[in-house]
């Protein structure tokens, strides 16, 4: 690149996850999989499968991190190999790949990410989001919300999916 | 962030509608809701469900620039306190929508939104949506098109999408 | 603008290819469609459809080029007037689209690209992927993975998909 100064590295990623099932919510002591999302809890609200807590809008934050550094996905930095990671909270998720992004030589600029889904009502809860979310990465992180007008798995309400673009910088 | 100049940021968006049934086009005067996507009217072709005009392009742009502001969605900036907004245009919602970025403390930079759907035809017109959108922003927006190869509900046609991204910057 | 410096511009593509049928595949000499998937082959598993190759990577990887930079998306460059291209491989597609981009002003910064789908495995050959597809580009290509749960068509095998983003600088 010829530009007189460090250009920006733009990643993008999207992270779907199934609702638990009527199986899954019997087994849980509190007869429902709590609901994990954007590093809030949402009581009353049926949760999602996964080994993790299954916080869509966490996990797709940290995968464009990495997206736009080049640092691979949750797969390869959170799979077998780090067993301390299996079912972490999406909060920690992200603050986990802010570091590892930024020790593989980029800064943080920003994360924008959109929950789609028919449910729970996210309006109401978005600054509290924004807050946790943006201390776990270190940078501006923004959330919005969408139905997908009852179209798709999540107009059928089978799970919830959430995208996201980050912005990352070449460390100086 | 350490970088010598004002670091843009990136946001995130995706929209959907499904296409008006044919009981919402028999009440239509011209027994056809009309389709309006990317700020232009598609004569002949059916249009989507929705309170406003359901151009998913439009929605998908202005909420891209929401998103990378930090300003919330389409619901928590038009939603039941702006009641002169129910059934706007798209082209006045991305309008409006930049206005609300600008007076937060962003300059748009750019918009690009990609179509996906079966249907219409969209090259032929992609410049005049170009223009007329960019127009709309005050700052160059791009549209492109595909189809989803006839997988998902795009490609059973039972509405369209849009993705948007859009970045902007920190006003000096 | 007035930043004091030329503005990135993003873009953002979605792909998506249904994968060969049995009859598509019966027709193969090798009596399987190839697979290619980011610049890469991939032995035993089977290929998409499409007059191309269907590599949804290196195909939303270009197209995410053409949307940051406004030069219209792969049928408006490589359609009808391009027979050169009808059945192009993925890496030909990208490094036509680079060359496209450069000619119409801007030079290509990164590429962000995700993939969807349950299978092949991708994580072993990332990096592969990541070096022949940003030779290709002449920019850095980076690469990722994700099932979307068993949810939607590619939860459902029925094809594959893939998100980019891009960014792009004004040529000095």
């Amino acid at each position: 690149m010829r530009t007189p100064y460090p250009l920006p590295r733009t990643g993008i990623s999207v992270d779907a996850h199934a609702f638990a099932t009527d199986e899954e919510c019997a087994l849980d002591p509190a007869g429902m999989v709590p609901l994990w999302l954007a590093g809030l809890h949402w009581p009353g609200e049926r949760g999602l499968s996964g080994h993790s807590d299954g916080d869509v809008v966490a996990h797709a934050a940290a995968e464009a991190l990495f997206s736009a550094a080049g640092c691979g996905d949750l797969g390869s930095n959170f799979g077998v190999d780090r067993p301390d990671m299996a079912g972490a909270a999406g909060v920690r998720v992200l603050s986990e790949a802010a570091e590892i992004v930024i020790l593989s030589g980029f800064d943080p600029g920003n994360i924008a990410v959109q929950l789609i889904g028919q449910r729970p009502r996210f309006a109401p809860r978005r600054e509290e989001a924004e807050r946790i979310l943006s201390k776990a990465a270190g940078c501006p992180v923004t959330v919005s919300a969408t139905t997908s007008d009852r179209l798709g798995f999540t107009g059928r309400a089978e799970g919830l999916a959430a995208v996201a673009t980050a912005l990352v910088v070449p460390a100086p």
